[in-house]
């Protein structure tokens, strides 16, 4: 057996330490981790059932629900990135032969569209021009044209494009129509106003490595006791067990001792808990108005050098800038520069937006004047 | 808005950062950590694009090839805990209609039947006592019985109960029947001989938080090119989109630029690295050798005390012993006592064992002398 290559560590098996290069982290998430997160992420681990950790469960859905504006019981983070929390929704809220009005304006709605593909469900899909917010009046029209729909779906910031869509409008039209709503908040939680009680959304699930500045790799939701109730009266089992909303919330919400479903990700859950006391300290819509300010900051500088944001300014989100390459930039040749050189991530255009622009996130920990000044001086050396 | 009790930090809302006990782990996982690993895992969050990042990707892959003693080129850590990467190969492997041998023996296999019953296939069930290996000679008159089965799925150290199957063994009986083999290897990699290509394993998962001594969150994956052919031969699209195997392949194993296909979890990807550094570094063979002896101490001093183990010998994991709770013994008041006045968690007996045991795991970092005799003392002092 010891003559196996692969049984000895040999010049080919790795042996050192990995020592990130320092970045600055100005694309589309994640975004840069602040010390007192990080410290917390090292922690000793314990274990999941540990009453202390318990505690520490309950802090953390406390803190959600101040983040997502509600007092949802269900408000918990699925462990595993944004894009599970995505299909944590879908398929609970979907089943087989469901009708879903989804709207597409960028990467993510095309995700959620294929995820109700997946679940079963029969996507309706309003599309809206990529840099563009959703049409209300066009999902208006679907909704009238296709009663008795399941649910509404959309994304609130679109990381791929920029654009904010009017989610309180869409609510509001979806509760109209007894449909459910489901939102993507992956890039607005922490970043923009968003209301989940207020505008009675349904189901909403974010990520931890956008405005939250917490590490990547777990998703925040939150689901309406109406959303509740829908799971409750499905008809199939959900397709996910590891997914599967009734059986983790008899971890999540058990009281006292909670039923063991999957190991929860101890240290993350740390970071995330001190990323959320910092939203809490900070307060939620003095963390609002910085995302809105920096972004002023930034368009300033960029409109100063001749550079073009891509969504109208009406529906421009703070937190995430598409700037139209200019001609004769060469996309990868800059984004290079700016990365090697200056040692800024910004990110690139993503889907139909390849090659057509940059994106840059002031996110968190990123929306900071310091890092608007880094950005905008390291673009006027590159271009 | 500023009304809203919601949007004020206020008496209720939590405040102060978390700080963990002081706890030996001693328990089914999660295992204590090393200092090392902690720290790799507190280092600065880079984006998931980043070509130091690739980089670190292409380590994590040979370093797990190291530990699964494989050469699959489809080998990598699913971005979520096992039981993730128990979907994730129940899910791309099983399509609806297949019918797919599972064996139960405990908690995970039944877990692995609910997973291939959701993805739509037929479980055709062998079970075995709990606290026995999986009958070999049931699975095989189960796979003669039923000519041109999909799969033969098996948990090869099942952590509810501590039992060892020949997973050797039952990969044979897979491979003369046509069958792809799925392999649960949680608990055993790391702990006990493991070897996939030579066992001629087609689909294995594990999880970080045991004998790797990674904290919890990730689940290392592995597939043989048999497997991959069976995903690409699939006629129906994958249940889950987070868990496509051939959307995520893309992204671990394209060569140069990878495809996003979800952020990945940067910082515990650091951890992981860092522990499986430090495996390979010991040298697997090294580690299998030392679990065995610190088995063998404790078994001892058990024994030494009057106590019992559940799992006959043959068949004992050494990083998972279920002890029998004696005669008079208050199961919970004893475990209180030892998390409590000794800072070391041990676990409960899981489904038909609640009651019946405590499982005292001895993984990764937890296999060391001193652990072995700190909770001996303390079980002394205890009962």
């Amino acid at each position: 057996m010891s003559a196996d290559p692969l049984a000895i560590p040999g010049p080919g098996l790795p042996s050192q330490s990995f020592q990130p290069p320092p970045r600055l982290l100005l694309g589309p998430g994640p975004s840069n981790v602040h010390p007192r997160v990080l410290a917390a992420l090292a922690r000793p681990t314990i274990g999941h059932l540990d009453p202390a950790f318990v505690g520490l469960m309950d802090e953390i859905k406390s803190l959600l629900r101040y983040a997502f504006r509600t007092t949802n019981a269900l408000t918990f983070p699925v462990s595993a990135p944004g894009s599970a929390g995505m299909e944590t929704c879908v398929v609970n809220l979907v089943e087989p032969g469901d009708r879903v009005v989804v709207c597409v304006n960028g990467v993510f709605g095309g995700r959620m569209r294929e995820n109700v593909a997946r679940a079963g469900g029969v996507p309706i899909v309003v599309e809206s021009d990529f840099g563009q917010p959703v049409s209300v009046d066009r999902v208006e029209a679907a909704l009238r044209a296709n009663p008795g729909v399941k649910a509404l779906g959309f994304v609130h910031a679109e990381t791929s494009t920029g654009a904010r869509s009017d989610a309180q409008a869409l609510c509001a039209l979806a509760r109209e129509h007894g449909a459910l709503s489901i939102v993507d908040a992956v890039t607005s939680l922490g970043g923009i106003a968003l209301e989940v009680d207020a505008w009675g959304i349904d189901a909403i699930y974010s990520g931890s490595q956008k405005c939250l500045s917490c590490p990547p790799g777990l998703s925040p939701v939150s689901f309406s006791p109406r959303a509740v109730e829908a799971v409750r009266a499905r008809k199939s089992p959900v397709q996910s067990w590891f997914l599967d909303l009734s059986l983790v919330m008899n971890y999540w919400q058990g009281e006292g001792a909670r039923s063991y479903h999957h190991t929860a990700p101890i240290n993350m859950l740390y970071a995330l808990h001190e990323s959320l006391l910092m939203l809490a300290a900070e307060g939620l819509e003095q963390a609002w108005a910085r995302h809105a300010q920096n972004h002023q900051r930034l368009r300033v500088g960029l409109e100063a050098m001749g550079l073009e944001l891509l969504v109208p300014e009406a529906a421009r989100l703070p937190q995430l800038n598409t700037v139209k390459i200019p001609p004769g930039a060469d996309d990868l040749a800059v984004r290079r520069a700016l990365l090697h050189e200056h040692g800024i991530e910004v990110g690139a255009g993503l889907g139909a937006l390849a090659g057509k622009v940059w994106r840059i996130g002031l996110m968190g920990e990123g929306s900071r004047p310091e890092s608007v000044d880094r950005v905008l001086q390291a673009l006027r050396s590159v271009l």
